[in-house]
């Protein structure tokens, strides 16, 4: 539990930032190697080599240097713990609202058993 | 779309503590107030209303105070903002390991079509 929660701090604080959410967006559509994902951002290498290092912490990418080359790629399953977390609970945010809606029409149909007229026999 | 990237940064930056988690799973099942927000967590009231503040200015839940009582309750919209920003690259890496797949699977075709023994006549 305790390593779960760690992965999902790392995963979201690592999520938190537009460059980091950029270039997981780029790497979605494949692997590329860091001066690849440089490209369109207007940062230093090292500040770009930063956010790859924290990507690689949160277990969202990986990446692996041939020579000189160092090419990052995605790792999916930190993302699919942050969307099974999130999914889990707009899933009992939506239940609870079914149970609400249940509960409310269930006393609209009390009331209107109440308010009906008495039949004459 | 600058604000779309601001109020994604606050709400992954949110929720990148266990804490706040925390609360946003005990909000789902229903608004609380704070100081029944605060029962199971074994951290002082000022603490407990700081982490309250953060979830607030990401737009994850919202608050208010009626006499003495602030009561908490989930807004499930940045919880979908979140949600959709994950779904959306998890689907971009699944579409793109599908076309690998199927670019593999013509390279076989075409190999077997390739080994195939030349019929005499």
């Amino acid at each position: 539990m305790a390593k779960y929660i760690t992965d999902l701090d790392r995963a979201f604080s690592a999520l938190a930032d537009p460059t980091r959410r950029a270039i997981v967006s780029r790497l979605c559509d494949g692997p590329k190697s860091v001066s690849e994902l440089s490209e369109p951002f207007e940062i230093a290498l090292p500040s770009l080599l930063k956010h790859v290092r924290v990507l690689e912490q949160s277990g969202l990418i990986s990446s692996e240097k041939i020579g000189r080359v160092r090419t990052c790629k995605i790792e999916p399953h930190a993302l699919h713990a942050t969307e099974a977390w999130i999914q889990q609970h707009i899933s009992a945010w939506e239940q609870r609202l079914d149970r609400m809606e249940a509960h409310i029409e269930s006393m609209k149909r009390e009331d209107k058993d109440y308010e009906q007229p008495i039949k004459e026999t």
